[in-house]
């Protein structure tokens, strides 16, 4: 075993920061999405259709685009559809595989979490600094993702 | 409904980063305490009764100290002793209640997915980007730490 690089107490200081605050938040936005009756992943999802041409992508797309196994999203994409939120059919452009919809009333719903997510992280994180601070991080971050995920494989 | 404040497409470009970067190295921190047999709360826990005199804490200090309800902490400690991580015993130094104790295995454990955990932490977070950029991330976090949580209920 090499030896360990620990950090010093400045560094550690920052990582402890780095630690809170995620936790904090993914906390925060995992309770504002909740109110409106969706996980983290399932609002995903409603994001990624909303997107789309005609709200509606092939089940493959919209497993590459959240990085889920096809397993986890058939599952995820059960539940919307029982809470009304998306239809799921045929392709109707070849017939072949399925595709998901997003319903009107999916992208009501949609609508409404976005108000309450998009507040949370402008209340929770853009609002705790300044401007420079939080592009300062992005860039920073976009920085971590590229040495973590160079080609990109993860779409969030 | 008041107006959302989206965000502008600058702003959003360091959301994404931000959402992108906490999720590649969080999974790429799981991976490294599984390769030890560890979850992050069980980390934590390890971690928490190292820095403890004796290596022994109760098991309601442990409970305030990760942020764990009860009944969750009690079921990852049973799988730490499970184990033979950890052990559970009536407490020496009033015999009430419960104190958790780090056997030799469980610091042994601790001290090898510390290695692996450190080094990951800065290969993919701090040599990604210079010091000065990693102190200014943490503090600008630090931040919305305080906002969330301004009497630091939260330890980690």
């Amino acid at each position: 075993m090499t030896e360990t690089r620990w950090l010093d107490a400045e560094e550690q200081r920052a990582w402890r920061s780095y630690l809170r605050a995620v936790r904090l938040l993914d906390e925060e936005l995992r309770r504002g999405l909740e109110e409106h009756g969706l996980s983290h992943p399932e609002y995903e999802i409603l994001v990624r259709l909303s997107e789309s041409d005609e709200r509606v992508m092939r089940m493959s797309e919209l497993a590459a685009s959240v990085v889920s196994s096809r397993s986890r999203l058939t599952h995820t994409v059960a539940r919307l559809e029982r809470e009304g939120l998306v239809v799921r059919r045929a392709c109707t452009r070849d017939g072949r595989g399925v595709e998901c919809v997003l319903t009107e009333r999916g992208m009501a719903t949609l609508e409404a979490a976005a108000h309450t997510h998009v507040e949370q992280v402008r209340t929770h994180l853009l609002d705790a600094m300044s401007r420079e601070q939080f592009l300062a991080l992005g860039e920073a971050l976009s920085q971590v993702s590229q040495r973590l995920d160079p080609h990109g494989r993860l779409t969030v």
